[in-house]
């Protein structure tokens, strides 16, 4: 069972965009046995993609194209595989009348442009686009003497994956396959990709199988496992001993798997624990809190945030004395302890994050140049009454660090954002931040 | 003049690396008016290597091909060309020479695999690689009967983008005979990329030149100009005067070029008003003030925000009535008008936005389903004093609005923080928003 990747867009030729389409299903099909013959990208030209189409349906047993079924005129795939099939473009009722009422939601007149977003050749049937406007197109093998079974979807990765996760791939993994590979991520933070890879040593160790190689993406350092083998119980359970060794070699640096994030997996902390969490910042300017509020479900642990970017804001927000402020300086221990400790008990929270620091790519000194950061973490007294103020309210425990980070703005501040994340992970695991 | 791109690699098809080669060979290309007909990724298969090469020299001027070439037995690169050009592979003896010399310094003996880095299809050239041990490979077009020219380079990065640069592309660029494509990006926010292809018009048109393509990301629709003429003169002459006739088109919903953002133009509007901002979110939970803060020197016009995510910091923090609140719900105009109200005096700004919505997955009901979002815009009222509380603080006007927006938590929260931008944007252009 193999499969061509078709790929369709000016942008893509141009090299304006990259695709990373083709990459995200080589791997869906590689997970289920079906073998890539080859990944191809063409323009937004009528000939070409006949071209490809009709070369590629030739040769492999699925063909997978993604882009060119737009509203607009430079969206031709569906032409182009009407062509190669020798049949006109229908117009699909049922589609049109879907379009019609999602417009209608909307408020808006569905623009003309739209129909051909129903149109698919005669002899294909639509597939659903849960995420937008365009039909995905799925056309049979043997139709036409077309040797591949054709799904056209969407190019806009986001509406593809939904869609190919949800009706392609089920149909494509039914068909059965040969080698199986299955791969799972572990997801690291806090160390660089070579202190990783000296962890994991002979893990990493080119011929193995399975084999673990290391990405580095947004700081998070990530462990790609791929297990190669003819079954897929083999596969499964040769992956599973290989996730185990990885965990025994970098232990809580692990903070999760696959599709988990640090917001995801803290939340599941804080949910599990019933705590709650309030957020005070100064150079995030509300990264955090983002963070914190990108999971579902958020309300349960997260009530309210501060983002105090100057220093009056500092001062008239969250109490922070003018003098501290001024011996210190805004992005010093004393600064965010204040802040921690203030949030935490405004906001009647278990937890509270604050973070300050210096940005860039202006505002560096010597003794703080662009990259220091400091952030502190509030938690309950020691006490009983849990600082909910029974009999007079506690003041809460602050511990604070100052970190220095390398990279440009967006860097300085993400990494703030998830070291401050790691600070409350390792508090909730009650262990000391391994870095 | 055009050419395909061929890139070879099992870790290509599978997904596991991405193929950036391509897109970057495509750019280099296209400033020399090179067309690329397609992007084609094979995997390291002798036989699928072949087929790729003789389809691909049958229909481009050019074919460059990167990878497979290294000293591995799954490097089957020369090999499939070989084969194709129907010759042996010889050793040159002048790069066997360099390549011994190389392990030399290294004060190693060379590997005796390193020997095929040195063979070369019998007819062909050498491409010199100072980066690196394999030979490049030029095979110059009519060499049994390739309509190609044909170029061969590591798959390494580094490696192939300093041999293209210095012997692949001088050579193309002096075949000349192409156009010079020159390309710039219009960006807009607000309607459908169906709408602004309507707006558009004839301007679409597929045979226009300069070509005018729309793209969408993140709800962000962009135009791609792209001029292609025999002269940089002439076409940068026709890139403006194709902008200029889209922004014709457009008018203000386009909001800049290239590398502009949303947040980036407004910011250097507030800066050239000299004006201030603050926030007051529940939904997008910090997301709007990351936004505004992701712009170096952003403290010029943002001090502070609020993250009022629950009902109780929006009282506490904000003020606002529990009256309001039960009355019309947390996701209503009188919230956040209050919101926007409260926030503009407490921060003393000039403007405040505030944005409360449900963006699910839970939360929605019948009258308000997951996606309804109200966004407030406060300003300084009409009084002279600005709002500046010249003899007593005076009210900020406020209007708001109610959305309804489809798509994913991530994506409602990103759509909210946009339109509350471009209500700003629109506010301070003094004209109404026109979606």
């Amino acid at each position: 069972m193999n499969a061509i990747i078709l790929s369709v867009g000016d942008e893509l030729v141009l090299g304006q965009t990259i695709d990373t389409n083709s990459a995200w299903i080589d791997q869906q099909l590689a997970a289920v046995g079906c073998e890539v013959i080859a990944d191809a990208i063409v323009a937004d030209r009528q000939e070409t993609i006949e071209a490809a189409i009709r070369l590629a349906a030739a040769h492999a047993d699925f063909l997978i194209i993604s882009g060119g079924i737009g509203p607009t005129a430079d969206d031709l795939t569906r032409h182009a595989l009407a062509a190669v099939m020798g049949v006109p473009l229908e117009l699909n009722e049922a589609w049109l009348a879907r379009l019609e009422s999602f417009f209608q939601k909307l408020g808006r007149a569905m623009p003309q442009t739209n129909r051909i977003q129903a149109m698919i050749p005669r002899g294909a049937e639509t597939i659903e686009n849960t995420a937008g406007t365009a039909a995905g197109i799925h056309v049979k093998s043997g139709i036409s003497n077309l040797k591949s079974e054709i799904f056209v979807m969407p190019g806009v990765p986001k509406e593809m994956k939904i869609m190919f996760e949800r009706d392609v791939l089920p149909h494509i993994r039914a068909k059965g396959g040969g080698a199986v590979i299955l791969s799972r991520t572990l997801h690291t933070f806090g160390l660089g990709e070579s202190s990783v890879a000296e962890k994991l040593g002979d893990l990493m160790k080119r011929d193995r199988n399975p084999s673990v190689g290391t990405t580095v993406a947004n700081g998070i350092v990530s462990l790609r496992i791929n297990a190669r083998l003819p079954s897929r119980d083999e596969a499964q359970q040769q992956l599973d001993s290989t996730t185990d060794a990885c965990r025994a070699a970098l232990g809580d640096l692990i903070f999760g798997a696959d599709a988990d994030t640090l917001p995801s997996v803290l939340a599941a902390s804080l949910a599990s624990a019933r705590k709650t969490i309030c957020t005070a910042e100064s150079c995030t300017g509300g990264l955090l809190a983002k963070m914190f509020t990108d999971i579902p479900g958020s309300s349960d642990y997260f009530a309210q945030g501060w983002v105090t970017y100057s220093n009056e804001a500092k001062h008239d927000r969250l109490g922070v004395s003018e003098n501290i402020l001024n011996v210190h300086g805004a992005v010093s221990e004393p600064v965010v302890e204040a802040m921690a400790r203030a949030a935490r008990r405004l906001a009647k929270s278990d937890f509270a994050l604050s973070i300050s620091g210096i940005a860039g790519p202006s505002g560096g000194t010597p003794s703080k140049p662009v990259g220091t950061v400091c952030i502190a973490l509030a938690i309950p007294p020691v006490a009983p009454g849990g600082g909910r103020g029974k009999g007079g309210y506690q003041e809460s425990r602050v511990s604070s660090r100052t970190f220095h980070f390398t990279g440009d703005r967006e860097m300085i501040r993400d990494r703030s954002a998830k070291i401050a994340l790691a600070m409350l992970r390792f508090h909730l695991l009650d262990k000391p931040m391994p870095f």
